[in-house]
């Protein structure tokens, strides 16, 4: 039997987009083995041609005109890896209208357009392959469209950022403060210079919709989702929830509750025992538990040029089977199925949290908060209360049981009037994964 | 558009055949919402069809005729859920020959028989699928197939047996010998009353072999796996093993070397930091390098009837996908890529060990053995030596640094003519995951 080919148009020479080509040097024999297709590098679009990406390429394959990729008629599938919601997104229509297979790693572009773009892929009759863009290397999202297909998705909790892991994982180790490491994160590569989008959690809750998005069977509007990042997360908070049994991880969780879809992301206090706190440095590792199948996880390299190359190369390798069959009946997408349910409203779900507050050094005060928290229905499980003080104030910390969310907030607004709080109360919350 | 239909043939009406019968009950709307297709049961063919399997279904698509549902123009895919070597190959084969696909979590079918089953496959042109066979509902075969297709594969180390994973869980909590926990475990029907197919490392070479046939292309015989299953274990291993930073699991351990695929099974020493130490009672893990994406790991349920029938139930999605598009270009089966490597011969390969000696109670006995084992080129990372005594023996536990597996085989044959060690000594295995 003849070999097949695929020619591939691709749009992005970075770091990644450098590295799928190295990848396809690399291993593109073997691709073609175990698929009986080969995968045809014919074109590369980059505005820069001229930076050294460490892999060499034939001149010919390179053009800074990204539309002419799109519609060359030997460029059977499109893989997007400019990044951005700009001329990303303009290419990914295109080439989609002309229903050419697209292949993105592009988080961003699916949380804010997703339902355009599965639309656009529905319409044209296309597939979107977005294997890179969650978890890097880790077929997750493969494991949530395909192996889990035939179960109800229940939860998700994801580590889902490197940078902000790499950073967590040395403040514990290192007992240092968020600027500091993240300081040392930007000159050892592992943070960018403005480094908001992954510290401040917006990655996270791009990975966080994707996942949702699939899971549910329609679009979650990022507007709909509650995010706090790691930026304000103090030393002494690491340090003290460790005391307590617990590691802090910053997380993307999706949950279904009675009223609908919620999407969060927050650091998050995870027990010690729990194999998501086994996840150090910057790997991911995703939790996903459905109502057949109970609790699957899946863990590896969040990023890096190899490994989302991997994942780059495995959406190919898919859209090869198909082009080889000569046809093809893709799972549904996000925003199609009439299983779709809206983002629910934060407030109500019950939550566990960790209190850390700033009390004076009296006989008393802790009662006063109790009393507090007691009035908001929400009750004490642990407390810590240290020798080191604050000027007149004792660090005091306050495991709580579960109340709803809305609790909290009411009973931390009356708890930082108090005369006795030198300080706002920081809270973060406690997953316990039952 | 008017929703296809998949026709569904079940053979074995067992614990995963009941279970697949009701997942299908209870999540089939949902399928067929996001697949397009309608899966339908149309026969099950068990001998017995007086058991109450806890599901309710119609008494004319029960029959005791295997042949006349493999045969039947209405199933259009076979699931074989009776087990073993003997019908189950029979009819998989009829159901290969007729061009239907095939559903199986057989892994001693595929592990005893996987080149003659692969290629009737390939030749019949009819696919075999069979994700339950290995990790219970973890898509670990989805994974290392498509997800991880653009790899080469290095080495592949996993928690297979969930029985064996439940004996040493309850025998390092409860400070519990083998033979007690085995008995519990029996009672509590997480380990059946003939055990030796779990305890004995069976289960774990078959789906190790599943794994590296996967993985390198061509299927690697069972004869050439080196298998040690759990029932030796003493509980003395277990917590000197804990002392000195480690826990044992049974692992199924697949690696390529130099001169091919080696294929261990084995209690083996896990560092407690690592994740797989973290994996504990019924679950399983399988943790899978690949060049491009480094280390992955995969976490589930592994076994149980309703994580299986997960993993059956996305099988038959897949087969459903294929038939909606009219066609399917299948990845290569192992036997057909010539990447394919045979067994490596134990002996060569590098290993790190733990050794439990019993040495007479005087002066100088640990050097007589430090000396045998330098004679052999291994060398000591540390040694552990109790006050407690066994007669005139004391136990000395010692963890060496790498050596060849002859060398240590060589070494303990001297170490155990020596007058002065007491009992045969234990060896067991330490991996670092380097």
């Amino acid at each position: 039997m003849k070999t097949k080919e695929l020619g591939i148009g691709l749009l992005g020479f970075g770091t990644a987009g450098a590295g799928v080509v190295e990848g396809l040097q690399r291993n593109g024999a073997l691709l073609a083995e175990r698929l009986g297709v080969k995968l045809v590098l014919r074109k590369i679009a980059d505005l820069d041609l001229d930076t050294d990406r460490g892999v060499t390429v034939e001149r010919a394959l390179l053009t800074r005109d990204a539309e002419a990729v799109v519609r060359d008629p030997n460029v059977d599938v499109v893989v997007e890896l400019i990044g951005g919601t700009g001329m990303a997104k303009k290419f990914v229509l295109e080439a989609l209208k002309l229903g050419k297979p697209v292949v993105t790693a592009n988080k961003k572009l699916l949380a804010e357009y997703g339902t355009e773009i599965f639309s656009a892929s529905a319409a044209a009759g296309a597939p979107i392959h977005f294997e890179a863009s969650v978890g890097g290397g880790i077929p997750v999202i493969k494991a949530l469209r395909e192996g889990l297909v035939a179960n109800h998705i229940k939860s998700i909790y994801g580590i889902l950022n490197g940078t902000c892991n790499y950073i967590l994982t040395r403040m514990e180790r290192e007992k240092l403060p968020f600027d500091a490491v993240l300081k040392a994160a930007q000159a050892a590569g592992y943070a960018e210079a403005e480094p908001s989008l992954d510290i401040d959690g917006h990655d996270t809750a791009h990975k966080a919709i994707v996942l949702a998005s699939l899971a549910y069977g329609s679009t979650v509007p990022l507007a709909a989702a509650h995010i706090e990042g790691i930026r304000g997360l103090a030393a002494e908070d690491i340090t003290d929830a460790l005391e307590m049994g617990y590691r802090i991880k910053l997380l993307g969780i999706v949950k279904r509750g009675a009223s609908g879809v919620s999407v969060r992301v927050h650091p998050t206090l995870v027990p010690l025992q729990h194999m998501l706190a086994a996840v150090d440095g910057v790997f991911n590792a995703i939790l996903i538990e459905g109502d057949l199948v109970g609790q699957t996880l899946y863990f590896g390299r969040g990023a890096g040029r190899q490994a989302t190359a991997s994942a780059v190369l495995s959406d190919l390798a898919d859209v090869a089977r198909d082009r080889a069959a000569g046809a093809s009946h893709p799972l549904a997408l996000p925003g199609q199925a009439s299983a779709g349910l809206h983002a629910q409203a934060t407030g109500a779900e019950l939550v566990r949290c960790y209190l850390r507050l700033a009390l004076l050094d009296k006989p008393g005060m802790l009662a006063r908060v109790a009393q507090l928290l007691g009035a908001h229905q929400i009750s004490i499980a642990s407390v810590m209360q240290k020798e080191s003080s604050i000027g007149n104030h004792v660090p005091v910390v306050i495991v709580t049981h579960e109340a709803p969310e809305q609790a909290f907030q009411q009973a931390l607004a009356a708890i930082d009037q108090l005369d006795i709080v030198g300080a706002p109360t920081v809270r973060l919350r406690i997953e316990d994964f039952a």
